[in-house]
């Protein structure tokens, strides 16, 4: 284990409470950071409602919009940790929000790789709820961040839910549940070892991206029969 | 690019239609695999409905069961596409069952490393359908492979959807539809590079990952404050 | 409340387990059935993987298909409840497939009305699951019957589900949990009162329908402006 | 139909763009509302993104939350039709902003029937997008208003996508899709039609709700055996 710090991973806390209101997300995102430090990860959380972030798709919205900031960080972190609760059993919105001013992020492609700004980056995914819905919120955001260009290691979630309806919340249950806390392990050691191999051997050819823009020609002509 | 054939990658075509009938995502599976063959990827396309599979959720449920066929497929591949239609807006029923058979993967694991036999093996997703619903399948379906111990790299989807209602399908329009065409290269140039990249520096440390076994023993002790 | 049954409920099993094998979701639906029946429903369980259903999208597959038994049982029931256990986040095969199968109903409409074999019928959902998933195969399968021709009543689901990863089902709770129960009763006597409703009113005007049908020739020139 | 007006319908309109900004969903509500005016329904569209509302689940956040007045309008409407624009195949973030805000509406339950302030409202559901994510968001919305207490009739839903890929929106194609706006028809006509139903038959009966709230005290001992 490394032990300077040669990675950044950010936490994007997407709970609806401002600061300095207590947050079950908060609570196991610290979890796993806890982990990642002494892998020789610098660690930073943000929570979305602290910043005034408006709706739209462009990466700055100008009027006091506060995501460039946040937009900074995301592009300066190797790791990215989307956290979120869910509601309704959808993710939070903040955490929709933030997937929607990423989009801007298409138009902001590197134009010697054709690469956007977050390929090349690892992503995992904390879900806290009461009850219900935590596969659905890990499976959306994490696909999400597959086509913003971020590589999905293997077991790269860890989601705390109680059982079904109202319930005790993840600092309630005293932060020992099992199955999360190991969960929180793997998706520490996973996206950390990924990153590094990424830093290392990544990323994808350009020639390769570059071929897959030539595609845009690709016709009926080329594809295989059958 | 290399010439021989280093990689193998296997095509879950999960269909409704048993051979010889025309299947729309065989057309696209072919794009792709088209793509990753002069990469160097020996590409082998499985029709699940061809098989006799049991509902269940173990390796082999007897009784004539079919699936050990295609897991011993699945563990000898390198590059998994699980590929399938979609109804009423979700993954097709074959694709469903064999996510359900890939359950019992978790009891294969083996005790030496911990991992299931899926790890550091590359996933990606083909979908086709007439109007709607292949976010919601790659995302689901990418995430599950995760689980089983799959890396999913950027941009990892290929789909083809047409517009609002009933409508023509991937050959009906003439195979030729840009957008998707597109993103089979990114799909097959993706899931090829890692790949290879897992090849020669995957898997994850064996350490790290029984460090997370004994995860299992965290409590709310060692919990970070706040 | 009626002494004598003048509804028909169908529970449509899709548990992996063939009879006598025991299942969770049987034991839910025997609850919801045991609240439904001293309101006047004859109530029918039909576990789907005891009978040989095909793949495909037709009424009836030929070769020995099973499934029109099931939907004879579907179009003569006033009440519908899809059960199913989660698998991975996701409906269980079963349940997807009946939904494929449901695709049929859409060409045996009624030529004078333009209706559905299912329209004028009330929809309600079950779920068992370990631990998460029910929100997703509630709402998605609600959705899926509604465009068949069914309607939704209020707190049409109920669900149970332990907390996030492995653990007990909800027999093994010993089927005393509380919010499940509870939402049984709102899923009985709301799906009960609704089909009263709409045997006494409904169905919605032909002639309304006919409307609709005529909406084919709907142009930009009747669209309002805006 | 009625010729004056006995019916209130409220479109929510959940586009990220402020007003005067030109809206897809706006459009298609127009087209919806255009056919319900003239059924005796008086329509008000109401954009979110207009009004200062807070992140939270009550009903007033305070600090100058302009929640309370959509919240007002949704409490005197009969239909309610949350009507969303697609981002990342996920409903809008205003749109999961209401659904989070709506969490209030459980602690204004009227004490003498039981029942939440969106008892016997019905619900019906508008959706635009580029190219995919429909199904999903019109299933989880619908589902999410049925736990609030609305009652959704049969084809509920009316969307716009357009295939697979980046491409022309609802306007752009010249609001003459065919399949959109006929199911623009079904979403009125079943609407409206179910509204004056509930009016004249609804809601459900009290004493029936107060049983289900007995409901908390059934145990194992009242369980059917099996």
């Amino acid at each position: 284990m490394a032990s300077n710090k040669d990675l950044k991973a950010l936490f994007l806390n997407c709970t609806l409470k401002q600061s300095p209101e207590v947050s079950n997300t908060e609570a196991l995102i610290k979890v796993v950071a806890g982990i990642m430090e002494p892998l020789g990860v610098e660690c930073e959380i943000v929570r979305l409602v602290d910043y005034k972030i408006a709706f739209g798709i462009e990466s700055d919205m100008g009027d006091g919009d506060e995501w460039p900031k946040i937009y900074e960080k995301i592009k300066a972190a190797d790791i990215l940790v989307p956290s979120m609760p869910i509601w309704m059993g959808v993710r939070s919105s903040p955490c929709q929000l933030m997937a929607e001013r990423l989009d801007g992020s298409y138009r902001d492609m590197d134009p010697e790789t054709g690469q956007f700004p977050l390929y090349n980056k690892v992503v995992g995914v904390i879900v806290t709820g009461n009850e219900d819905g935590a596969h659905d919120c890990c499976a959306t955001t994490l696909y999400n961040f597959t086509h913003y260009g971020c590589t999905v290691p293997p077991n790269a979630d860890c989601y705390y839910v109680g059982d079904a309806g109202p319930g005790p919340s993840y600092i309630e249950v005293g932060r020992g549940h099992l199955y999360t806390n190991r969960t929180a392990q793997f998706l520490a050691h996973g996206t950390v070892w990924m990153a590094r191999m990424l830093k290392a051997h990544g990323p994808i050819d350009t020639n390769l991206i570059k071929l897959t823009e030539e595609a845009q020609k690709f016709s009926t002509d080329t594809a295989p029969a059958g």
